[in-house]
């Protein structure tokens, strides 16, 4: 039985289950300028869930890339002059292709030099901004982010903020921090998921509900850390759009 | 009941269980400069075969490295202006030590430049050329390609091409193209078996068939592409000879 | 029944126990400057265990983590230009700010200038310098260890040298050497336990004992190095003191 039924934000989730499908049927080429940590998690959560992934990071290289795929995801995590350089090449890029792009602010609020950066690309309009309330509070304290970008933020509770809209979404286990990368991998997902949604909160939303599902069956199934990682990928492979529906929990 | 007896390339079979068993008794040191994305899944799937895996990829030190090793390996994946620096000094000292190598051209055809870098290597006359139909074509269109070069082109059908032999290789599943890194570190494969091989068309044979059968078991067993990944990492530790013979599929 | 009752080392034994608790209680920030093979499996391994792991790599950016990390690791495992440079700015500002770190000098026999560069950083008195026999072999004797770093000596029998003292621990299992960056994670852990630990001999036997303990218990449960390398993670993640302390083999 859908625990929305009569709910708000039925319409959207309704949608969101349409992107994913429209993701397992038709694919979608993402470039991925990532963290190297989250590289191979964040291909392998891609690939089972229908979107063909590349990750090259050099300047000289990426901007090939980028302009053959559907989406962008820059991801700030162990950044470095070359991924700087590959970012604002690919970015620039994005833009005069309208190839929609995902910026994940990893750790943005440490890191001075990272922050001045993500200030940058947070102006060049990403469709979606992903990240913790840490992330997204420096981010939005810089004055620098596109008014008309989707804002995610992570926690216990997710939020999505667009055009003026609020999502809540209480879907998710804690066993899904203790994997490293789980959240760049779902940043990625997002921008996969751009290319099968009418606007960025259906894809922030397909991303969050899909993600939060298979997480919490996914600890229901593990012995530890270990088990579910691999779990998480059975079944986000394997989860049917009913059983996301069931289990959704958007306010 | 072997599924070759009688039939063509029976010798080919033989000496390549031949390299697997030899792998598995003495191992080998192979320098890998490939991919971050690959470079895990890759290490420890030469770790299961017998192989012992290095894998740094700055031109000062990669030379160290690849000197002590039995073959190398050099994929394209993620390059960058170290990496390639890292690949040329190393395809030089190869080149003097007579230190044989798999070329994998990973996405060649997409990046000017990497098709350019790819060409420029291939004249320094690898082992083992090893790609899809798009990287082997551009190789090839390049006019670059050595000609003594045993040449893998992968695909539903895998084809070795050398010494004016054709061998055909049906064995694999489509689950294989669903974990990240399974194709590059197929060719990492390969270099590990030039130790063990009269000829590199066995090395490739070798690997094709050690991969795609234990592929085939891998994918009986899993529930999804997570499961399916270390599966196969077991499979592959475990699988006998007498296994591969048996479901070899060699025309 | 406690193997080690009357036995030598009683009290530090305990102690290694009080820091796996205390890690596992109040967690610890690690900052790791690790090679790209390792980047995931250890950070896998350090949320298993409680600890929160970064990873930047690069100069500019990775003081600023440092400096809010309890521990450093220094690993030199796929070292280049720009690694050297963050691992020489956060070792300045590691003593500048009383942070201690381990150094795990990654093959620095095999390459000249990595071994020049492992003593250079030996100098500046890591808590901890943990390797194999050859590795520490190769340090010793460039005589630029600091005096009062505790040594780690890997291998079948791994030893701990530390203030006159020599302690020996047997537990482990070879199928941790068929898992890549087991090692590497290891020297993690190692700087983890040390926010935890009354002195660095400490958090090295507490390191070697869950480890070694753990990887016994994966070993009997795996069917290959492929699930071994998830059943670690989870015994790490689940494992008790009291098994621990029963399995422990220290002389």
């Amino acid at each position: 039985m859908p625990a929305l039924k009569g709910a708000p934000f039925l319409r959207e989730l309704e949608a969101a289950l349409e992107a994913i499908e429209g993701l397992r049927r038709n694919g979608a080429r993402v470039h991925c300028i990532t963290n190297t940590v989250a590289q191979n998690y964040t291909a392998n959560l891609l690939l089972a869930c229908g979107a063909a992934p590349s990750m090259t990071a050099s300047a000289d290289e990426a901007p090939f890339f980028t302009e053959r795929a559907g989406s962008l995801l820059v991801n700030l995590g162990t950044l470095d002059g070359e991924r700087r350089e590959a970012i604002r090449a690919s970015v620039v890029l994005a833009g005069r292709n309208a190839i929609p792009f995902v910026l994940d602010p990893v750790m943005a609020h440490v890191s001075p030099p990272r922050l001045e950066f993500a200030g940058e690309i947070a102006a060049s309009a990403p469709a979606i901004l992903r990240g913790n309330v840490n992330e997204i509070g420096a981010l939005i304290a810089s004055g620098r982010l596109a008014s008309q970008t989707c804002v995610v933020r992570t926690g216990a509770t997710d939020e999505i903020h667009a055009n003026g809209r609020t999502l809540r979404i209480q879907n998710g286990h804690p066993m899904l921090a203790r994997v490293i990368a789980t959240g760049c991998a779902q940043g990625a997902l997002m921008a996969a998921l751009l290319a099968h949604a009418e606007e960025p909160l259906i894809a922030a939303l397909a991303a969050l509900l899909w993600m939060g599902v298979s997480g919490e069956i996914a600890a229901q199934a593990c012995d530890g850390p270990g088990s579910f990682s691999w779990l998480l990928i059975d079944t986000l492979a394997g989860i049917s759009p009913e059983t996301i529906r069931t289990m959704a929990r958007v306010t």
